[in-house]
C-alpha cells in the first residue's frame, strides 16, 4: 500500500492532499475488509468511520487533544492511523489489541470505551480538566445515533451545553444502533438529515458562530434576510436547545466537508455538535447491504446452535399460547434472539435502544398492569438497571422477568463485556430468584418456571455461545433446583451452576445448583455430608454464590475443607475455553 | 374545613363548583402548613402541586386512569385525595403512611416513587400493558423539571414518543430540582416559560390536536397565516422534536387553566406533554423565600453537626490547599455539605443534576487529566453508577473518590432510600478501596487517604445524621485500617464497621473495621483467635463483609462459632435507632 503501513502517524497524515488522503481512506478500507473477518471484531460500524476518523486526525492534534469514541468498535481506523497497525492480527486475541479504546493500550485512547452512552460525559469530564489545568486541547466526543437512545448522552449534553468547556460532540448518524434505532430521536434525526442542503449554504454558520470572536467576522457577512429560513432549519434543533452550536449534517464520506466542519469547530472553544452522516459498512456491498449481519463477525456462525437462539424459539412458543407475555430487548433483537418473537408479535415486542435503565422500568409498568414482561439483556448490560432492579421491581414484588443472556466468560471482547457480576449483583437484591440453566433443556424449563411459579422479580441466566449441552441426569432435589451426580466415593463434592457442570462430572461427586437465589431447599445439608468441598464459578468470587453457601456452612458449625475456584477480577480477552480453564485453575486458598 | 375531611374522595371533587375547588385547595395547603412540620416530611414541594393535583383528580379517574409520580414527595395532596387523610398523623413513621407513592399501600398509587427519573419509563409501561388489554384509562407521569435532568425521563420520552400509548407527561416545572435544576435544561425550560403569551392565544392548539380526531374541527378554525408564528413558537420544542404534542406553560396554580388544559388532553390518545408552572412553597411565605430549605423537614435541626457537614466543611478545607479538588453533586448540594465547597471554589465545582450515572463518568473523565474529583453522593442512588463504576471507574484504574452519605439506616425516608447495599455493590468491583469511618475524627482522616493513599476507585461512606461520636481509642492495627478494643476476656469478639461500634464497645472484645475493602492486613489471623465471633453490619447479610469475613475464615479452617447480625431485606420506615436496633437483634441463625 502506498500510504497505509505501519509507520502511518497523525503527523504523517498531516502532510498528505486531500487526494493522497482519499487514497488512504480506501487503503484502510481495503485493510479492514482483508483483516477483520480473519480476527472477528466489528466490521460494518469501523467500514463506516474510516473517513471520519481520518478527518478527526487530520484537522486534531491527538493526544493534545483528547478523542473519546462511544462504544469504541468504530475505532479501528484510529488505532490503525495511531501506531497500532502490527498488532491487527491479534486483534481481540489473548494479549493483543483490544476491540474497544483502552487508555493503558495507548496514550490516544482517552477514555474507555466498551458500553454505550458514557463519551460526552467522559468527554466534558476531560475538557473541564483541561480547561481547570489551562491545556488549550479540545476533548472530543464520537458517538453514534445508538448511543443517542442512551440517557446517558443526554444527561452529557444537558450537562454540557452549560459548561464553557471545549468540547466537541460528533454525532455518527448511520440511521442505527446495532440493531435500527429505536425511539423518537430517530424520527427526529432522519427529519435533521433532510435539511442538508442548507449546510451547503452555509446559512448555519452564523448560529453556529454566534459567541466565538472569530465567528464576528463571518457572521457580518450573512444577510439578515435569510433569518427565515435559518429559524426554518433550527425549528425544533433538540442539540440547540440543550445549548450545543450544532452543524450539520456533513457527508461522512467526504473528506472536504468532514475537514471544513472540523475546522470551523475548531475555531469555537465551547460546546459544538457536528452531525455526520455516515453508511455502514461503506465501501464492501455485502456489509453496506446488511450490516446488522456485519456487526461482529464471530469466527463461530452467529446465532445458530446457541442459547440464545434456544431462548429465541422458546418465548416465542411461550408468546404463542399466552398473550400476557411482552418481550423487551436494548438494542439487541438479534442477538439475544428476540428476533423470532418480533417476527410474530410485533405489538408485544418494544425495542428501546440502548436505553436498559428504561427498559427494567418499563418492564416493571407491564408488570404492574398484569401483563408478562420478559427482558432480554446481556450479563454485562444489566449491570445498568440495578437501581431499577431494587427500587422499581424488588421493592413492591413486581414479576418481572430478566432473561440474562451472555453470563459468564464472554471470550474475545474482554474485560468490558465480561457477564461475570450478574449472580453476585442480584444475589444483593431481596426478593430476587435467579436460575442458572446449564443446557437447552433446563433452559426452557427455567423460562417456564420464571414466568409461571415465581412471583416478584426472577432471572434465567444463561451463557454465550454454543448450546450443545444434553442434561446428564443426576439425581434432582429441592424441587427440581439442583441435580446430585454421585459416583460413588462420597468423600469429595465439587458444587457448580451453569455450564461449568459439564466439566466437572464424574471427577468427583457434584452438586449442580439449577437456582442459585435463593439457595435450593436441603442444598447446605448435602453439602454438609462432605469432607471436602469445592465451590467451582463462572462469575466473580466476591458476593458470588460460593462465598453465600461458605457463610452458611461456617453459621452452621461445617467442620470440613471449603474452598472457591471463581474469577478474581477483570477477565481479559481471550478463547472462552481458556477463559473458563482460568476458573478450575485458579488458587483456591485452601489452608 | 368545609371540603376537606376524611371522607373527601376523587369522585366527590367532581361534582364541586371551581370557586368550592379553590375553597378545597385552601383546605389542602392549610392542611400541609400545620401537619409536615409536625411529621417532618416534604413540604414545599407539597404546598407546589395542590392545584395540580386537585384538578387532576377532577378530570381524570383514578383507579381507572393511572396516575405516576416521579420522586413522589410532591404527592401528598393526592394522599389527601384518595381517602388517607386519616393516616396523615403517622406520616413517614412506622407502620404509618409511606412519603412517597406505594402501590401496596393504595390502588391510587401506581407505581412507586422514591428515585427520581423513572416516572416515564413506568408510565409508558402502564400504558402499553393498557393497550395491549383493551383498557381504556390513561397513564399520566407526574415528572418535575428538576426529574427532566436525568436521562432516564430522557429515554422514557424518546421511547413514547414513537408509540401510540395513551400517555399524558405532566412537567411539574417549579424552576428548581432539589437545589436548582442544573444543566442546559434548565435555561431551556426557563425560555419556554417565556412563551405563555401563546398557549393564552391557543395557537398551540393546532399542533396539539394535529392527529387526532376530535381535534381536525377545532384545526379549521385556525388560520394559515398564523402558520409563521406557530412556528415561531415551536422553533426549538425539544418536546415536540421527541414526539410529543406539548401544551403550555400552563398556570400551576390556576384550576380553570390546569383543567381545560387537562381536558384538551383528554381528547388524545397519544403521548403528550403538558408544561405546568408552579412555584415550590406556595401559600407558605417561609417555603416560598427558601423552598431548599424547607425541601425535607426533619424533626432534627437540617445539616448542623451531621457526617454531611463534617465532609462539607473537610472538603473546603483540603480544597483550599489543592486545586486539584474537584467536587461533584447530583442536585444534593446542600444536603451533602457541598455547599462550604461551592461557596468558595464555583469553578471546581459541578451540580450534574440527578445524573448520578453522569456524574460518576464525568468524574472519571477529570481523573483521567489528573484532577481529584470527589462525587458526593447517597447511599439508595450510588446505586445508579454501579455500571460506571464498574466500567468506565475499575477497568482502568482511575482515582475518583465517592463520598457515600447516609450509608446505612436513613430512618423515615423508608425502604426506597436506606443506604445498605452500597458496601455489598461495591465490594463486587475489583479494585474499589471502600472506608467506613464510625467518627468526625475517622471522617476527615479516611478522606484523606482516600485522596492521597490509594490508587484506583475508592469509597469513603458515613451515615446520614448527627456525628456526635468521639473515637474510642482501642488498638490501630493493619497500618491504621482497624481499631481493637479488649475487654479482659478474650473469648468472644464483635466485629462490626461504621457508627455501630459505639453500641458495641464494652460487650465484648470488639473489632472496628476502618477499611471494608480490601479487608485490612491481619484481621483474620486476630478473628481467628475467638472462639465465638459474631459479626454486626448496618448493612445488607447477602453479599455483605459479614460474608466475606466468613467465607475467608472457612476457607482457612477456623472451627469456632460465627453468626451474623444484618438487614435481611428491605428497611421499612421507622425511626434510625430502631432500625438500628433491628440489627442488633436479628437471628444469627448460630447452630
Amino acid at each position: 500500500m502506498k500510504y497505509l503501513d505501519g509507520d502511518i502517524t497523525p503527523d504523517k497524515l498531516k502532510r498528505l492532499s486531500i487526494e493522497e488522503l482519499k487514497v488512504l481512506c480506501a487503503e484502510i478500507r481495503e485493510f479492514l475488509i482483508k483483516t477483520v473477518p480473519k480476527t472477528g471484531g466489528h466490521l460494518a460500524s469501523n467500514l463506516g468511520t474510516v473517513e471520519l476518523i481520518t478527518a478527526l486526525h487530520r484537522v486534531y492534534s491527538s493526544p493534545f487533544d483528547k478523542i473519546v469514541f462511544d462504544v469504541g468498535h468504530q475505532a479501528y481506523t484510529h488505532k490503525l492511523l495511531t501506531g497500532r497497525m502490527g498488532r491487527f492480527g491479534a486483534l481481540r486475541g489473548e494479549a493483543g489489541l483490544s476491540g474497544f479504546p483502552r487508555p493503558s493500550e495507548s496514550e490516544h485512547d482517552a477514555f474507555i470505551g466498551g458500553h454505550g452512552g458514557i463519551s460526552v460525559s467522559a468527554a466534558l469530564g476531560i475538557a473541564e480538566a483541561m480547561r481547570l489545568s489551562g491545556d488549550a486541547g479540545k476533548a472530543i466526543a464520537v458517538a453514534g445515533d445508538g448511543a443517542f437512545t442512551n440517557g446517558g448522552v443526554y444527561e452529557g449534553l444537558n450537562n454540557a451545553g452549560k459548561s464553557k468547556a471545549n468540547l466537541l460532540v460528533i454525532l455518527n448518524d448511520n440511521e442505527m444502533s446495532i440493531s435500527k434505532s429505536a425511539g423518537a430521536i430517530s424520527a427526529y434525526l432522519s427529519h435533521l438529515r433532510t435539511t442538508r442542503k442548507y449546510y451547503r449554504a452555509k446559512l448555519s454558520v452564523k448560529g453556529f458562530l454566534g459567541t466565538s470572536r472569530a465567528g464576528e467576522a463571518i457572521k457580518g457577512a450573512i444577510s439578515q434576510t435569510k433569518k427565515f429560513v435559518k429559524n426554518a432549519v433550527y425549528q425544533s434543533n433538540l442539540f440547540e436547545s440543550l445549548g450545543f452550536k450544532y452543524y450539520g449534517p456533513v457527508d461522512g464520506h467526504n473528506p472536504e466537508e468532514l475537514i471544513e466542519a472540523l475546522e470551523l469547530a475548531k475555531m469555537i472553544n465551547s460546546p459544538c455538535l457536528i452531525h455526520v452522516k455516515t453508511k455502514k459498512g461503506k465501501g464492501f456491498k455485502p456489509a453496506e447491504r446488511n450490516s446488522g449481519e456485519y456487526h461482529g463477525l464471530d469466527k463461530a456462525k452467529r446465532g445458530k446452535g446457541t442459547f440464545s437462539e434456544v431462548f429465541g424459539r422458546e418465548i416465542l412458543a411461550l408468546g404463542e399460547k399466552d398473550e400476557k407475555i411482552c418481550l423487551i430487548s436494548a438494542a439487541m433483537k438479534y442477538a439475544t434472539g428476540c428476533n423470532y418473537f418480533n417476527d410474530v408479535f410485533p405489538e408485544r415486542f418494544f425495542d428501546c435502544g440502548i436505553a436498559e435503565g428504561h427498559a427494567a422500568t418499563f418492564a416493571c409498568g407491564l408488570a404492574a398492569r398484569g401483563m408478562l414482561p420478559v427482558f432480554a439483556v446481556y450479563s454485562t448490560f444489566s449491570q445498568r438497571c440495578f437501581d431499577r432492579l431494587i427500587h422499581d421491581a424488588a421493592i413492591e414484588k413486581l414479576h418481572i422477568v430478566l432473561a440474562i443472556d451472555r453470563a459468564g466468560a464472554v471470550g474475545e471482547d474482554g474485560e468490558t463485556h465480561q457477564g461475570i457480576f450478574d449472580a453476585a449483583m442480584l444475589s444483593i437484591i431481596p426478593g430476587f430468584t435467579v436460575f442458572s440453566p446449564a443446557s437447552p433443556e433446563e433452559l426452557r424449563e427455567c423460562l417456564r418456571r420464571a414466568l409461571y411459579e415465581v412471583k416478584g422479580p426472577v432471572a434465567v441466566r444463561y451463557p454465550r455461545g454454543r448450546a450443545g449441552f444434553a442434561d446428564k441426569g443426576g439425581v434432582r432435589g429441592g424441587a427440581g433446583d439442583y441435580r446430585l451426580f454421585k459416583t460413588g466415593s462420597a468423600k469429595s463434592l465439587i458444587v457448580t451452576y451453569g455450564r461449568l457442570i459439564h466439566k466437572i462430572i464424574g471427577r468427583a461427586d457434584a452438586l449442580q445448583l439449577i437456582r442459585i437465589q435463593p439457595l435450593p431447599d436441603g442444598v447446605i445439608d448435602i453439602i454438609r455430608g462432605y469432607k471436602n468441598v469445592l465451590f467451582v464459578e463462572e462469575g466473580t468470587e466476591r458476593g458470588g454464590v460460593g462465598e453465600l453457601v461458605a457463610s452458611e456452612l461456617l453459621r452452621r458449625g461445617y467442620r470440613g475443607k471449603y474452598g472457591i475456584k471463581a474469577f478474581k477480577g477483570f477477565v481479559p480477552a481471550a478463547d472462552t475455553e481458556k477463559q473458563l480453564s482460568l476458573i478450575l485453575s485458579a488458587d483456591t486458598r485452601k489452608n
